[in-house]
C-alpha cells in the first residue's frame, strides 16, 4: 500500500484532519471569482483554534501567542476603524477645501478653505461674515472686479473648469491605476461579504485611488453620497489590516467577520452615526453576522466616530452631520406632513431604482458605455452649468443640510431666515414673535424645489451607485425645512427655538418613524428590490439574497443536473479508476467538483472531490513520488484495492475527499433548498433518491432557476 | 388500488402538497413539551401563501382576504405594542400606589400617591414639598404623632407588615392560580422561542395572573428587575392576539416572529429604550430572526414606549426612566473610574451568576425548595427590615434611580445635593461656584455604600431571576452619581449643571461604551454563559444555544444511536409490512418517528414518519376505511406493492411521509451538524453511509453529547 500522497494514514480522523494533517500546498485555496465554502472555512478556523489551544500551555510563547490569537479579532478591528475615522475625516477636509477652490482662493494661506479664512476677518457683522479680504474669488483674482456680470461670468466660468477638472481628473485616476475603484462598491461588497473571491478589490491600490478620487468626485459637485465609497474605503482597511494577522489572513470567512465590522465602520463615518452603521451593515450589506461580529462592529463603528470627531471636519466637535436642535412638541396633525413625507420618499426610492437600471442598462447595452471618460465629463459639466446659478446646488451637501437643519437665530445670515429679520427692523431676531414670511422666504422655497429636482434627475444619471433604495436622509433633509416651516406657518408663526428642554432625545422618533414606515411600505408596494440588489442583478454577481424568499413550489430534481436530455452526471468511482481516466474526465468537463461514489452500478454516494485540489494533488503527487503513472490506479477509499502484481503504484486521494457532502433528496422543495444554501453558505449540494446519487445542484443552478422563474434571462449569471 | 387514507393520487407533488390536499386533522401539530420543526413550518406556511395569492384575484371577498393576510403582521405587532405599552403604564401606576400604601396614605383621595396627594399642598417651600396635610403616615393615622421613637416604631411595622401582605399575596396567586407566572420567565421564553411548545405559558391566566403579582412584588419591594416579568407580559399579548389571525394561530414557527417582535416591545417598556429593546431581543431571547421581524420588533417597541409615554407614568413625559441631562464634557482621565467600574460590573455579574445558580441549585436539591411560600415570605421580611432603616432602600428602585441622575438644582432637595446648599447660606444653589461637600454628602455616600451591599445580597437570594448579566444598568446608576462626584470633586468642584448645549446626545458614549466594554470582557473570562442560559441549564429545557460554539472533534457517528451495543435502530420498510407489525414497533418503542427505508437489506433511505403521525392516519383510516386490518399491508410508496389476491385492503401512509429528511454522513464532524440544527432549526437528521442508514441524531443526542463534553450529567436534558 502506498503511503504517498498526503495521506493521513490511520488515523480514524476526518477529511479535515487529514488535510491539516499534512496539507498539500493549495488545498483548500481558491481561484479568483470563485464562491467560498463557508462550512469548510469555519471547520477549518476551529481547527486552528483547537491546535492554539492545546498548545499554549507548552511555553510562554505559545501562551503569547494563543493570547494574541484571542484578542486578535478586537486588535483588527480597533485598527480599521481608526483608519476609517482618520480618512474619513482627511477626505472631509480635502473635498471641502477643494470645493471651496470652485469658487476662489484664500490669498494669505493658499491650504484654508473659505470658512477657515475668514475667522481671522474683522468684519463682524453677521451679514458680511462671509465676505473677507483674504478670501478672492476668482473674479477678484483675475478681473480684479467682485461685482457685475463680467465677473458672475468669470466665476461661473472657473466654477465649471474646476467642477471638470477634477472629474476628469478622477476618472482617469480610475481608469489608469485601479479599475475596481469605480462605483459605489457596496454591491461589489454585498457579494464578497456573502463569499465570493474578487482579488485586489479591497487592496492597497484601491484605497488609495478610491481614497483620493472620492475627494475629487465630492469636490467636482457630482451628485455621489459618500456611504458606498466609505464603506469601500473601509473594507480596504480591514481587508489590510487583517494581513496582519493569520486568524483572518488565511480564512475567508473570518476575513469576512472582520469586512462586516469594517462596513459599520465605513457608514458610521458616513452619516456620524455608529448605531445607525451597525443596523446598516446588519442589514444591507452583511451576509453571515455572527453575534460576535454584532460587538465588534459596534466597537469599530465607535472607534472611526470617535477618531473623526477628533478631526473635528465640520468645526462643529459633533459626530452628526444632521444635527437637530429642535426641542418643540409635535402635535398630532404634524404626523400629516411626515406620512406625505414617507409616501414621496417611497414613491422617488421606487422610481429612482427603476430609473437609474434603466439607465445602466441602456449604457451596458448601447455605445453610451464605450465612452466612459467623456460620459462623466459630460455628466460633471451639466452639473456644474446647472448648479451654479442656484445657490443652494453651488454648495456642497453637507452645507445645504446644515443650512436646512440649523435653527433661525440671531446668528443666521441665511435667506430661509428672512422673514424674521424683516418684520423687525432691528431686533435681528425677536424670540418666540408670530413673524410672518418675507418675500426672502418665497424665493428661497423655489430655489430650494429647483434644486430638488435638479438633485433627483442628476442623481439617477450619475454613474456608479449613490443613494439607498429608501433614501431617507436625502429627501428628507431636503424637504424636512420646507416641511417645518410649512408646519410653523400652520400653527400661527409659532417659534420652534421657544424650545423648552423638557423633552428628550425620542421625541421626534415617532413622526419620524412614521415617515420612515410609510416609505418602507410605498417603496415595497413597487418592489422590494433594493438598489444595491438590482445592480448585483444587473452585474450578474453569484449573490444569493438572504431576504428574497423563494416562493415556487418547484423541486429539487426540477432544478438539479443533469436535465432529462444532458449528458449523464460526471462522477469519480471510489476505487476503479486510472489516472488517465481521472485527467479525461477533468479535461472534458468544467466542472469545479465532482461526486465520488461506490460503485457505476450502485450509484451510492461516497464524497466529493473539487476539480482545483485534484489537479493540485496529482502534480503534488507526480513531483514527489515515483512510479505513477497514466495507468496507475486512483483510490479514495482508507485502503488501497487489491491490484494485479504487474501494475503500476497506485495514487491515493482521500485527503482531498470531501466525506460529509451535504445531500438532499430529489423531493425536497426547492425554498428548503435555497434556505439551506443560504443560511450554511453551501456552494453545491448533492441530490440523491432512495439513496442513490441523482444529480448536484450549484449556486448557480439556483441562481439561474430563480432568474428563470422570474423570467429573466438565465444566462445573466455570471460567475460560479 | 385504494385510494383513501389521504392519498394524493398521481400528482407530482411532494409529500407536503400531498399533505396539503387532503388533510388529516391533527397531522402537523405537536404535543406539549415537544419540539417543533422550523422548515415543515416554514412549508406549511409558504404553501398557505400561495393559496392565498392565487385565489386572491377570484372575487373581492377573496382580495380582502389577501390584505387581511399581507397586514396581519402589522396588525398583530401593533395591537400586541399597545397593550404592552398600556399594561406597563398600569403597572407602573399600580406599583408606585401600592409602595407608598406602605409608608401611609392619602386622607383626600385614598387612590393617590404620596406625589399626587401633595400636588395640591400650599407647601411651597422645596424642603417641605414632601410633607403635606392630606399625607398621613400609619404613625400618624394610628398613634396621632408624627415624630419620636413610637411613630418609627409604628411606620417600620406597618412597612414589613405590608411588604409581606403583598408578597405573601403574590406567591399564593402564583401558586393557586397559574403556577407558570412564577419568575422572569426569559429562560422559558428563549427555550419556547427556539422552537419547543408550552401550552398555557403564555396564555391570558398567565397573563393576568403574572400582571398582579408584578404589581404586588415590586410593591413589596423584593430585588427584582422588571424587564423579565415585562417581556414575558408582552410576550403573552402577542401570543393571545396571534390568535386573532390564522397566518400566526395556526402555525408556530410564524408564531414566534410575533413573540420576537413582543419581546422587543416588553424591553422597550422595562427600559424606556426602544432601540435597545431590539438590540436585547436581537441578542438575549430571538432564536429564529428574520429581518423581516426587525422591522415589526422595532415597529412593535415604538408603539409601546409611545402608549407608556401618553400614560406618563413616572409624571415626567419621558420615555426614558434613566434620562440623564449631564451635558458637561468629559475628560480622558475620567476614563480611568469608568473602567473601573467596568471591572466591577463584570465581577459583579459573573460573581452573582455563579451565586445565584449555586442557592438555585441547593434550593433544588434540599429541603429549602419544598416550602416557597415560606421562602418568599422569609426573603420578604428580610428585604423589609433591612431596607426601611436606609432611605435609599425604603425607597423604590426607580425612584432611587431618579434621584441618583437628577442634576443638583436650586429645586432639588436630596441630601446629596446639600453640599451646595450649605456654603452658600441664603443661596440654595450657586451656579458654577467651587463648592466643596458638606457632611450630609458624606452620609449619603455612607448610606448609598450600605444600599448598593444590600441589594447585591438581597437580589442573589431573591426568587426567580432578576439581573442580566451584564448587568450594567443597576451598577451604573447605583454607582454613576458617586462617581459623578467623585469626578466633579477631583476637578475642583466643577458644577455640572453649568453645562453649554453644543454637545450632543452621543458625549457620553465612549466613556460608557468603555465601561460597557470592559464590563463585558472582565464577564466573559469567567465565563461566557448568561444568567439566562445557565438557569435554561440548570431546568434541563431543550436550548441549543445559537452562541456557544461547538468546539469538539467528534464525528456523526459518535453522537447518533444506535450506539454499538444497542438494539438495531426501529426502522420502516416501504411496501413490507402489515399493520400489525407497525403497530408493533409504535407500541414497543417510544420514538418520536421513524425512518422509512427501501428494504432490510439495501438500508437505503426513503423517508421519514413521525410517530405521531403514523397513530392519527391508522386511526383515521380505521373510522374512514373499511377492510383495514391487522394484516393490512402498509405502504408508503406512490403505487400499492402487488399482493397475494385474498389480502385485505392494504393501507397507504405516502401522505404523512417526510420525502426529504435532513441526512449527513456518519464523518461529518458534530460542529458542522450542530450549525445545522441550529440554523435550520431541525429536530432530528438522518446519519447514512456510502448510501445507506446508519442512525440518527435529534436534538436530545447533541445537547446530551454536549453536556456530556462538559463533563455534566447528560440526563439532566428533560424533554426531547
Amino acid at each position: 500500500m502506498s503511503n504517498g500522497g498526503g495521506g493521513a494514514g490511520a488515523s480514524s480522523s476526518t477529511h479535515l484532519l487529514d488535510l491539516l494533517e499534512e496539507p498539500i500546498p493549495g488545498v483548500g485555496t481558491y481561484d479568483d471569482f470563485h464562491t467560498i465554502d463557508w462550512v469548510r472555512e469555519k471547520c477549518k478556523d476551529r481547527e486552528r483554534h483547537r491546535k492554539i489551544n492545546s498548545k499554549k500551555k507548552e511555553s510562554a510563547w505559545e501562551f503569547t501567542k494563543s493570547l494574541y490569537d484571542a484578542w486578535s479579532g478586537w486588535l483588527v478591528v480597533t485598527l480599521t476603524g481608526l483608519a476609517s475615522g482618520a480618512l474619513a475625516g482627511v477626505i472631509d477636509i480635502a473635498a471641502d477645501w477643494l470645493n471651496d477652490l470652485k469658487e476662489g482662493v484664500c490669498l494669505s494661506a493658499m491650504w484654508f478653505n473659505h470658512e477657515q479664512c475668514c475667522w481671522d476677518s474683522n468684519e463682524t457683522t453677521f451679514a458680511e461674515r462671509d465676505k473677507c479680504p483674504q478670501w478672492k474669488t476668482w473674479a477678484e483674482l483675475i478681473l480684479g472686479q467682485a461685482e457685475g456680470p463680467g465677473s458672475y461670468i468669470m466665476n461661473y466660468f472657473m466654477f465649471t473648469f474646476w467642477a471638470l477638472s477634477f472629474a476628469f481628473l478622477a476618472v482617469s485616476l480610475v481608469k489608469v491605476f485601479a479599475p475596481y475603484a469605480c462605483g459605489s462598491g457596496i454591491p461589489e461588497i454585498k457579494t464578497i461579504l456573502s463569499g465570493f473571491i474578487i482579488r485586489g478589490y479591497l487592496g492597497k491600490w484601491t484605497l488609495m485611488i478610491k481614497t483620493i478620487t472620492l475627494v475629487l468626485a465630492v469636490a467636482s459637485g457630482l451628485s455621489l453620497g459618500k456611504e458606498g465609497p466609505l464603506v469601500h474605503v473601509a473594507c480596504c482597511c480591514g481587508n489590510i489590516f487583517s494581513y496582519l494577522f493569520p486568524k483572518y489572513s488565511k480564512n475567508e470567512a473570518k476575513k469576512r467577520e472582520v469586512l462586516s465590522a469594517a462596513s459599520a465602520a465605513g457608514v458610521s463615518v458616513a452619516f456620524g452615526a455608529p448605531i445607525g452603521g451597525v443596523l446598516f451593515s446588519l442589514e444591507e450589506v452583511s451576509y453571515y453576522f455572527p453575534l460576535k461580529t454584532l460587538w465588534r462592529s459596534f466597537f469599530a463603528a465607535l472607534v472611526a466616530a470617535f477618531v473623526l470627531r477628533s478631526i473635528n471636519p465640520f468645526g462643529n466637535s459633533r459626530l452628526v452631520l444632521f444635527y437637530v436642535e429642535y426641542h418643540t412638541p409635535w402635535y398630532l396633525f404634524e404626523l400629516f406632513p411626515f406620512i406625505l413625507l414617507g409616501v414621496f420618499g417611497g414613491l422617488w426610492g421606487a422610481f429612482f431604482i427603476r430609473a437609474n437600471i434603466a439607465w445602466c442598462r441602456r449604457r451596458k447595452s448601447t455605445r453610451f458605455g464605450k465612452y466612459p471618460v467623456l460620459e462623466v465629463i459630460t455628466v460633471a459639466a451639466i452639473t456644474a452649468i446647472v448648479a451654479f446659478p442656484n445657490p443652494y446646488t453651488r454648495q456642497n451637501t453637507s452645507e445645504l443640510i446644515k443650512e436646512l437643519f440649523t435653527d433661525c437665530g440671531p446668528l443666521e445670515s441665511s435667506q430661509l431666515c428672512q422673514y424674521r429679520s424683516q418684520m423687525n427692523g432691528s431686533q435681528a431676531y425677536p424670540a418666540g414673535s408670530d413673524a410672518a414670511a418675507a418675500p426672502g422666504v418665497y424665493s428661497a422655497m423655489w430655489q430650494l424645489s429647483l434644486a430638488l429636482v435638479f438633485k433627483i434627475i442628476m442623481t439617477i444619471f450619475t454613474f456608479g451607485l449613490k443613494v439607498r433604495k429608501q433614501c431617507f436622509s436625502v429627501v428628507i433633509s431636503l424637504c424636512g425645512r420646507r416641511l417645518h416651516h410649512a408646519g410653523t406657518l400652520c400653527h400661527g408663526g409659532r417659534c420652534p427655538s421657544s424650545a423648552s428642554s423638557l423633552t428628550g432625545g425620542l421625541e421626534y422618533i415617532v413622526p419620524l418613524m412614521a415617515a420612515v414606515m410609510t416609505s418602507k411600505w410605498v417603496g415595497d408596494a413597487f418592489g422590494r428590490e433594493g438598489i444595491y440588489e438590482a445592480h448585483i442583478r444587473l452585474n450578474g454577481y453569484p449573490f444569493l439574497d438572504a431576504k428574497e424568499e423563494f416562493t415556487h413550489t418547484t423541486l429539487a430534481r426540477d432544478v438539479m443536473r443533469p436535465r432529462r436530455n444532458d449528458t449523464p452526471l460526471a462522477v469519480l468511482t471510489q476505487d476503479d479508476m486510472t489516472l488517465a481516466e481521472l485527467q479525461n474526465i477533468i479535461s472534458e468537463t468544467s466542472y469545479n467538483g465532482f461526486p465520488v461514489i461506490v460503485s457505476k452500478e450502485s450509484q451510492r454516494l461516497v464524497g466529493f472531490a473539487l476539480r482545483r485540489d485534484i489537479t493540485i494533488a496529482i502534480e503534488n503527487a507526480r513531483r514527489k513520488q515515483e512510479g505513477i503513472m497514466l495507468n496507475s490506479r486512483v483510490y479514495f477509499t482508507q485502503h488501497a484495492p487489491t491490484l494485479p502484481a504487474d501494475s503500476p503504484r497506485p495514487l491515493k486521494l482521500r485527503s482531498i475527499l470531501d466525506m460529509s457532502p451535504f445531500t438532499v433528496t430529489d423531493h425536497t422543495p426547492m425554498e428548503i433548498v435555497v434556505d439551506i444554501f443560504r443560511k450554511l453558505g453551501l456552494r453545491q449540494c448533492l441530490v440523491t433518491h432512495n439513496g442513490r446519487l441523482l444529480g448536484i445542484i450549484t449556486k448557480k443552478d439556483i441562481l439561474r432557476h430563480m432568474a428563470q422563474m422570474a423570467n429573466q434571462d438565465p444566462e445573466s449569471i455570471m460567475f460560479n
